[in-house]
């Protein structure tokens, strides 16, 4: 049974979820073409020749993620645990399979390819925000070495009943900025960073890539709309994919030739779901005052939080009777 | 040159700081006795001998650390970067040497060891807090299994011109909470999970260690003062410390009994200096909502951050300029 717990001393959130069974080891990867029965039934796909759903003939196709983080099926509500809140984990995990080629990396993606991967961002931003259940929506992309379990490309979407933790600190802060400037801080960043040039790596006609002034890790880069917009599933424009697709093409390329060929994630920040029960005045002026965009971060190994959300696989009350038991 | 950077999208801060000469390596430790003219000048020891500074005869020994994050030389003062900030990192980076033996380790470490080391961590604070310019203080204790750089037991006294990122978001919950109830978040915490049991390691007179409802990772462990104080180095007495010192003694061997020896890392929150100039009303309740703990988590490897300041060791302008060469 997992639950969604609130920490009442810094107010993040926590996935407490018991570690399910690992999926039996296979030497075929169940993302191939030709596998689709291995995986739950799709939720979409592109498919350009009219075949038929769960079988080849795909180019980007979405699957329910198997043993979920999140899912559709549980109940709504938020329930008090004495002084403490938890909320049952409501919501998605998704899978979006990028393309059929098993051995695909990001650094290999061509243009087309990321443009198909990024409209397919777009459509499950859409449909997922029609439940005004889930509240906000994070898409991932992890780039492993190979060697990691899958290695098949893949992006994750995943959509939770509670604001992120990493989204409602900026919300926060840009909220703040805003009420003091009447000016969005992510477009204010871009003229600063556009005129100065010095962490810039990259200048596209609708967007700038850089290395933000407070880096948290080597290497850290955000890719920024030129052009203010909060929701990117609202803002996407063909030229927009266009150009996205090359400038994604460009940076992966160069990361895959730094030393080492680093592991990475990159994360879409995009609006909350304006469709769900907001308390008042909580984000209205959500439209003026956040900026989507894109954050690329040097990524540890082992998944232990999303957007952060940790994920905690002993529940605290198992882990209090194995100590208490150790104690002795 | 170190800058302390703040994030305007986020508002957290990022020490971005040039990796440093590793110290030269060597057989022998230089926290050893015999050893001390190879660490900077001690700033204090116990020494029940009157033994000389900077020679043997010490149980517990405080030296800076070289090559420290934070400095006391520094100067002093925020700076804007067209609209970003940015503060020298003024402040102290110190080592306690817990003890002349070098293979100890915490889960060995009796019961007047932790009291000394209890009362060193007392007098580092209350000195510390002389300085105005230092806002925030952590002390740290790092575990990991044998094999690391230097073995030798130390906590590590972090003081910095800026409240940690980490404490600051306790801060801003705690008085919430404060603001609604009239009661300390931690003060309640106690009384329920006292009543409730479930997750409650060890109840001693003056403590008690539990795991969190909202624990990040297995086996997070706190350990919070039955009686309310928001100042460690205020509150403790020596009955308390004689308490804390057992319960630490009997918690760590706990831990090093589990499957795996792990890693961890121990950090002592404690109030802000409250004799740093602050902000009007910033933490006017302070005293009220704030409760001094320890927080014991399992740790990464490798030091990326102090209390939610993330460490950075590559500049953002050169990391934008090897990636706009690497481009091409």
């Amino acid at each position: 049974m997992s639950d969604l717990r609130k920490d009442p001393t810094r107010g993040h959130w926590v996935l407490v979820r018991p570690a399910g069974e690992a999926p039996p080891a296979s030497g075929d990867c169940p993302f191939c073409p030709g596998s689709e029965s291995r995986t739950p039934p799709e939720i979409v796909a592109y498919r350009k020749d009219g075949s038929a759903p769960d079988g080849p003939g795909w180019s980007v196709r979405v699957v329910p993620e198997i043993d979920p983080y999140f899912s559709v099926e549980r109940e709504v509500g938020r329930v008090g645990v004495g002084l403490y809140d938890k909320v049952p984990p409501r919501g998605a995990t998704e899978l979006i399979i990028e393309g059929p080629e098993h051995d695909l990396t990001p650094a290999r993606m061509d243009e087309a390819r990321w443009e198909q991967v990024l409209w397919m961002y777009r459509d499950r931003l859409r449909d997922l925000k029609k439940d005004p259940a889930i509240r906000d929506i994070l898409i991932t992309r992890r780039y492993k070495k190979p060697g990691s379990r899958i290695t098949h490309p893949y992006s994750r979407v995943v959509a939770v009943p509670v604001i992120f933790d990493d989204v409602r600190r900026q919300l926060i802060q840009c909220r703040e900025y805003y009420e003091y400037k009447r000016r969005c801080v992510f477009c204010d960043i871009i003229r600063q960073e556009v005129a100065d040039e010095e962490r810039v790596i990259r200048l596209t006609p609708h967007f700038v890539a850089l290395v933000p002034y407070a880096a948290r890790s080597p290497y850290e880069a955000w890719i920024l709309p030129r052009q203010h917009a909060c929701a990117f599933e609202q803002a996407l424009t063909p030229d927009a994919a266009a150009d996205l697709a090359a400038l994604l093409r460009g940076h992966f390329r160069t990361l895959a030739s730094l030393p080492g060929d680093p592991s990475f994630e990159m994360v879409l920040y995009t609006a909350p779901n304006q469709a769900a029960k907001l308390l008042p005045g909580e984000w209205s002026s959500i439209a003026e005052d956040f900026h989507w965009h894109l954050e690329i971060t040097p990524s540890p190994d082992r998944l232990s939080q999303i957007g952060g959300i940790h994920v905690n696989d002993l529940p605290p009350e198992e882990a209090a009777r194995r100590l208490r038991e150790a104690w002795a």
